[in-house]
């Protein structure tokens, strides 16, 4: 047996360089175009404005210190945003970000890791739905002198976790985080919204959203507890909502991206999408209808999201280098390291030679840019069609 | 727009230290069980001997030159090895490794870092199934002034690239690459055969996919074309294969690990899987009869492969950190850190309190593996159920 050895293989050696344009590094990579981003951002930063509910963009999606840059305010302070683990919280912490809710129910092995973030001066809450957590959170504040600000998460629709807001338990939770000095809010995410494919009941997930956070916060002050924090939020009921009176805050992470996903249920436009691959055509089987490319599901991710969708996107549509969409061409399976192109609705297979360089719109931008060590930055409101002018290389945040 | 940056965020600062125990290490991370790699590595290894071929296993799976290490010879040497990426074929030829087979198709753009292995020694071949790449390749060579062995691809299946043994290009593809002395063999590979679910299937499509590759060679020789290498391969069919007349060599990836994928099969038994996700749980809904865990979809993947298979497995099954099997438990649903485990065919829901570390047998281990920038390694040898003693950190080779 060998010797215990922590060092990365090649991953430092192998970073991709800046490039100048998406016709240089070796495929398949990122691509992110920050027009987009700024587009998407500023569209749900307008609505939060609106709804009077500060945004708490979640940065799981781009896990990209670059990319929640373009998220803050004119005054260029780092904004609130949510973490899904404890490394974005520690890469965001070192990124100059002090407000941040770790928005995955804690485990209490995790909680030396959150003090440790506590103690410099940055405000990570946590979340929970049980009394063994507020326990496990209440003990470890008084053991370290210090409040560890945390959340109890509320079910708004029977998606994953949380207290239905009438649990027997909510209040005597808020009871043992608020006699430690912990209780800081209350957090929903409506997470079947991803199902909801009409406006109205986008709309309707976003009230039940509201009326699910709002009435457990309701409760909990009814029992003499103060909830200073009520968030809700989802991609699809950010963009639904339309009135969030007794909310405080709102979360959403995919909306900087957007994805096929978001298209089919028609939170945003094909066009919207800021996240895609770039891989190189290797292979035809014209008798098969096949073109193939450099691009399997170590690229793309095996998600699947569109298949439940009225229009299945297989693994990703197809656009030239420049992001013009080849219509009818859909990225219809993957292997480790294989793209299989097809033409759908009797469209013509295009002539793509050998080498030539296309992009991939993905199902799902949070598990797709997940498969990336970062991303090749484009700004297509430099040419106005999306040209392969990269400016810059944005590493992202990886591991837990 | 900020400055050019190439630096990774932070991964050499949260690259797990090695354990001693798995109650040790943050949740999620990636298991090995190095006695079952040995075990699946020796029963492979025996096959090949007796087929008289030689094997070339693909270290697209594990990624790991300690993984690989395990599957030397008697003397130690490095074995021949198939990659999929270049970036494997780099580490593995810093590690010492001098036979290697891209089995991708090769794109243009590609072979300057190909060229760059071969000056310092590395015999890399690359594969292809068009003339164009043939001339691509034979171009490359002489400018370069040595030759770059190259293996045509065929297509024994349907499944994906390559040649019909009968394709009239064959011989004129062979010429090309002979004539610029990079004429190296035939490869192929029944990617069918994962969707053969008998003994009878896969032998058969073992029997295909040697008459594919041998008829292929049959008649570029009778075209007065030397081929050295007639390769074959799939864990499936490698597994399976009675007669190997006139192959020379075996891949296969997988085996190293094996997965639910293989197990449904019937390739190999659950007991064999060599990876696991350790996952802790966070969570509790009895409601609705789930449990949820810190593992999801960035732990384990979006793979879903025994989705099309008679027993569909989820996400996974779960075992206890020891490894022992908690019946009728299966992972059934993934969002991006959140894992849910739900019991089937009316099993009760075991008692699984918070803060308990479970372990996750995948889908597709290919897929699981390539989540994790590295494997905790334990030996269940040392104490004969699987127990938690990790005794090392393996890293893992990323990008491309």
């Amino acid at each position: 047996m060998k010797k215990p050895d922590t060092r990365p293989v090649n991953t430092p050696a192998h970073l991709p360089a800046p490039a100048h344009t998406l016709a240089e590094p070796d495929t398949p990579f990122a691509v992110v175009d920050v027009h987009k981003v700024l587009r998407n951002a500023e569209r749900l930063a307008r609505r939060a404005e609106r709804l009077g509910v500060t945004l708490r963009p979640h940065v799981k999606t781009a896990k990209s210190l670059d990319v929640a840059a373009l998220l803050r305010d004119a005054d260029g302070a780092p904004c609130p945003v949510t973490v899904s683990t404890l490394a974005e919280a520690e890469a965001f912490a070192d990124g100059g970000y002090t407000d941040l809710t770790y928005a995955v129910g804690i485990a209490p092995h995790k909680l030396p890791r959150v003090l440790t973030l506590l103690r410099r001066g940055v405000r990570l809450r946590v979340l929970l739905d049980s009394r063994a957590q507020a326990e496990a959170v209440a003990d470890a504040a008084r053991r370290a002198g210090l409040a560890v600000p945390a959340q109890i998460e509320i079910d708004c629709d029977g998606h994953r976790g949380g207290l239905r807001p009438d649990d027997p338990a909510l209040t005597a939770i808020g009871r043992v985080l608020h006699d430690a000095g912990c209780l800081d809010g209350v957090l929903t995410h409506a997470g079947e919204s991803y199902f909801a494919t009409t406006p109205g009941t986008r709309r309707r997930a976003a009230e039940q959203e509201r009326d699910a956070a709002v009435a457990a916060a309701e409760r909990l002050r009814a029992a003499g507890l103060p909830v200073p924090v009520v968030s809700v939020g989802s991609t699809p009921t950010a963009h639904a909502a339309e009135d969030l009176t007794g909310v405080t805050e709102l979360r959403a992470g995919n909306y900087v991206f957007f994805d096929l996903v978001m298209a089919g249920l028609g939170v945003c436009r094909v066009e919207d999408l800021a996240l895609s691959v770039v891989v190189t055509v290797i292979g035809h089987r014209p008798e098969f209808g096949r073109i193939l490319t450099d691009g399997g599901w170590t690229a793309m991710s095996r998600d699947r999201g569109t298949a439940r969708q009225a229009q299945d996107q297989g693994y990703g549509l197809v656009t030239t280098l420049d992001g013009d969409l080849l219509p009818g061409l859909v990225m219809t399976d993957a292997s480790q390291e294989h793209g299989t192109l097809t033409a759908r609705d009797g469209a013509p297979l295009p002539d793509l030679p050998l080498g030539t360089r296309l992009r991939i719109l993905p199902n799902h931008a949070c598990a797709t840019a997940a498969q990336h060590p970062g991303y090749h930055v484009v700004d297509s409101s430099r040419t106005g069609t999306g040209a392969p002018g990269a400016v810059a290389y944005w590493p992202r945040v990886t591991g837990w």
